[in-house]
């Protein structure tokens, strides 16, 4: 996907949020304001969304000093995912369809972002997420290509979340499963750190995704990235960025809450809607 | 009322909302987008809100060519007001407190803006409203001073809104109205056009408070203007646009429905809630 004009004043609301986590000092919020400013005055509206929260968050990094802003909200989310660790668990194993149980509270643990607190919100949340049907599937054609893969790459999203994901990895008997995190910090996106504190260590290999700043690893768009993830036998990509930096890819399975109203509109369903869908072009 | 960080995403998107209501060129709207973003990136933070609101609509109506982008909506919003006037009247008529229901109307009538398309649901709201008693009033003193006053400067907010200020201003038995509008187009907010559509014409004399633009009348905090109003036997004034602007003034009367977070948080009051409070300076 490319940059909407609705996108231009939600960087700017990024970059005030972000600047507010990074530092307390005024005059460096107004600083990164102002050359987010800058940026957004002089940038190619050609590029994917993400591409330009990036160097958004690039700007507050390098103005505030904070090399991680969103660190303790990604410790304490972890956390938080981890006490719910065992009943999610136990919903998989009461389940009678226990992949689709495990895809579903992937998708639901989209919900633990910056600014939930409890774990008997998350818990709610999860439940009404477990209730709702997604709005598109591509179920049928996962579940074939699933029985024939032997091994799966699987694009993390956040910090939190990605103990969802661990109980959905945890289902994936007799698979390898190459677990894509960003090879920095990068908002709440999931890191090797969080990897770690998931308890993800020793069950999947590690790859990465760059954030643009080198030494991160490739961008999601780099033709090297691009053809290990066409190689593979499977491909399982979680979340919104993911999915506006590769939803061309048809081979790639998406699962996603479409929380920003311009991807439910290009994916045709609603907002807050789940969808697991392939990658399509139009 | 300065400028707040939190204002700089806001004014991005007034630029959004206010270039596709003026243009359907999208390569004029993300012009407009990218000279906002040049606004936002140099300006002086330590002007207030509406006046940097100016310059963000000077931009639309440069870049688009539109001299006035509200001007379908402001007309239309004048015709509902003024299909519910039999109604309003009735209220105040059939009040116990007519300056206190007249009081009440003005405010609601706030609700008014664009987006709002049936007579119906501003009923509805106005109801609402009629119900709900101030959060803060100055009542009393305004009573206090309305029994000795013989002329009365009453600063307009917008177009639709101004049919409700009829209905007070009709109240206002035996004084002198000197209605302040708009000398030109910006925004909803009312000009002279609005206040013959309302009906008022030949009920006030006008005046006029500028947008910055040559020959529109003297900004909101020009030394002269404000020697006007202190010299007035009472000032009321209307909505969040003339509060951010002259809130210092304490000889005014601001009756107005705190719309946006920081106001609120200002004044003292939550978000939605309506007051009629004198100015004051902290």
């Amino acid at each position: 996907m490319r940059v909407n004009l609705d996108c231009v004043p939600c960087f700017m609301q990024q970059a005030l949020k972000t600047a507010k986590l990074a530092t307390d000092d005024e005059r460096k919020q107004e600083q990164i304001l102002r050359e987010t400013a800058a940026l957004l005055h002089e940038l190619s509206y050609g590029c994917s969304p993400p591409h330009i929260a990036h160097q958004v968050h690039e700007i507050v990094r390098r103005v505030s000093g904070n090399p991680d802003p969103y660190s303790k909200i990604k410790s304490h989310d972890n956390k938080l995912a981890l006490r719910l660790y065992p009943w999610l668990k136990k919903q998989v194993s009461q389940s009678d369809d226990p992949i689709y149980t495990a895809l579903k509270l992937a998708v639901a643990g989209n919900i633990i972002d910056y600014g939930v607190n409890h774990v008997f919100d998350v818990e709610e949340t999860v439940k009404r997420v477990l209730g709702v049907d997604f709005a598109l599937d591509s179920l049928d054609e996962f579940r074939q290509e699933l029985e024939k893969a032997r091994q799966i790459i699987y694009l993390a999203d956040n910090a939190g979340e990605i103990v969802f994901d661990r109980v959905l990895i945890e289902e994936l008997d007799d698979i390898r499963v190459t677990l894509v995190v960003k090879g920095g910090p990068i908002i709440n996106d999931a890191t090797v750190g969080d990897v770690r504190e998931a308890g993800l260590t020793g069950k999947v290999e590690l790859d990465y995704m760059g954030n643009g700043m080198p030494g991160t690893g490739p961008e999601r768009t780099d033709p090297v990235f691009l053809k290990k993830l066409k190689k593979a036998d499977l491909v399982l990509s979680k979340g919104q960025g993911n999915f506006e930096g590769l939803n061309e890819q048809d081979y790639i399975f998406f699962l996603l809450m479409a929380k920003c109203p311009l991807i439910a509109k290009h994916i045709g369903v609603g907002v807050g809607d789940i969808v697991f869908i392939r990658g399509f072009n139009r």
